[in-house]
């Protein structure tokens, strides 16, 4: 077993919030922080202690795990003023779970090292189903000693965890991840549009293509979806286009072209000015419907 | 059970060869025809009998399936001299199972109904592997009671088949199959680029992706030949190329805007320029490998 029994959690969203109930559910001790008040009552109610900033928050405990929208998020509460940096103890692990460029990850990374503090950059997909479940896959980048500490965490939410390589690992498995995902969704988006123009039942021909090589986790969580018209979020298409704004600029610094990602950053860009960037991310299949004046509900 | 238990059968290739094997095996009659003399010596050997053009194989028969490569295969295996319509009595039920552009399916069922010849069109997924376990997905056009009447079959070499609309909806549904494998062969390509220019193994990548929402078959199965740089065939980019001109053809038929199909054809242009075309279309995963000199295995 692990010696990290006691958790400093900041950021209680959507993804944070279920994952610290799980957290608790397998028995480490939780202290709790976030911007707004009803999740940290919640999770205080399920058994966590409250801290007023992510530097109490850190403070004599074995892990901090940050659950936050973007990079500069995940900067300020750990390397800002009163930060996660300013109350961890030495030899603590900082797990930042959130999905962020890889880059920030390493700038992160270098400055726990600094105070001789580990870190791991562990974005996750799985959505909020995966995270109410504690069924999430989790993309993990440091080094192997501090993952293998880390076990007995990533067990309490996720299903399946791989450390993917060096500081920023994670992040840059989770870019691959959202290429594909956001890609997939807009295929299958531009597919359904065609066989709605062409007079089919985009119902039927979802029925008959599942079972087959088209078949994907986005064919059958976000296909129903497309065909009922029903968008509710779930992960909205605004952090979908952060995900990919990273990807896009992670592939700059690297010098890699991304054809296929660069048109599906210009479709969410349409679907943002469209007033769609609240919407759940298999609305990315609505370019197709915006497009062609055309609808696939 | 239903009424059709005699079938000639017409184009014993990858695919043909093993359905045509999986009728037998359920019962059914078959007299064959191919335009190579091996696979028809084989079925021969397995119990069929054998005709020497497609008129004779039609004659007498409940049923004619064809499994040829392209739209001109099956008009002039159909329509043609010494074609099917020549020699099929009537109320017997024509299948092609072929993957081709629907306004033909619909061409060649207006010949089978002039002739009271039922007609469906009725291509698969699923891949050589898929025709030998009888395990295809197959989807279909045509008239419910011709559908009805044709179960049997489609139980021999299917594991799932869906009636998608009129005549040409099989091959419409089709279109939108292939849309969506190799848009995502291509997303998984590109993104397996991007991590291994950021320096991360593949493979781990891989692991971390496959459980969460990225997952599909194509991942499953084609991830791995992407990994290690084996494109044995299996269906080749030549054919995918074909789907994917035919589902830019019926878009433009339709006036449908196809923006990722039109950037996939691009890729598979680019690719069959570059002589990769009889390789296997997981494949497509190298058109990221060739615009940034990089290498996934």
């Amino acid at each position: 077993m692990s010696d990290l029994k006691q958790i400093g959690f900041i950021g209680l969203g959507i993804m944070g919030k279920p994952m610290a109930k799980n957290l608790i559910k397998a028995g480490f001790k939780l202290k709790v922080h976030s911007r707004s008040c009803g999740p940290v009552k919640e999770l205080v109610e399920f058994g966590a202690t409250k801290a007023s900033s992510p530097a109490e928050c850190a403070t004599n405990m074995d892990a901090i795990i940050t659950m936050l929208p973007d990079g500069p998020d995940s900067e300020l509460v750990i390397l800002g003023q009163n930060g996660v940096l300013e109350g961890v103890r030495e030899d603590a692990v900082v797990i930042d779970m959130s999905s962020i460029a890889p880059g920030i990850s390493q700038k992160i990374a270098s400055s726990c090292e600094d105070k001789q503090v580990g870190f791991l950059d562990a974005p996750v997909s799985g959505g909020e189903p995966g995270a109410i479940d504690g069924a999430l896959a989790i993309m993990v980048g440091g080094k192997q000693a501090v993952f293998d500490r880390s076990n007995g965490i990533f067990d309490a939410v996720g299903s399946s965890y791989v450390l993917c390589g060096d500081y920023g690992a994670g992040n840059t498995t989770k870019l691959a991840n959202q290429i594909i995902v956001a890609t997939n969704i807009a295929a299958v988006g531009e597919a359904l549009v065609l066989v709605k123009k062409a007079g089919l039942d985009p119902q039927k021909v979802y029925d008959a293509i599942k079972g087959g090589l088209a078949g994907s986790n986005v064919l059958n969580a976000k296909g129903p979806m497309m065909i009922s018209g029903n968008f509710m979020p779930g992960f909205r298409i605004k952090l979908h286009h952060k995900d990919i704004r990273n990807s896009m600029l992670t592939g700059s610094e690297l010098g890699v072209s991304l054809p296929l990602t660069s048109l599906i950053q210009q479709m969410i860009v349409s679907l943002v000015n469209q007033g769609k960037g609240e919407l759940d991310h298999s609305a990315i299949a609505t370019f197709a419907e915006s497009i062609n004046d055309s609808k696939i509900s």
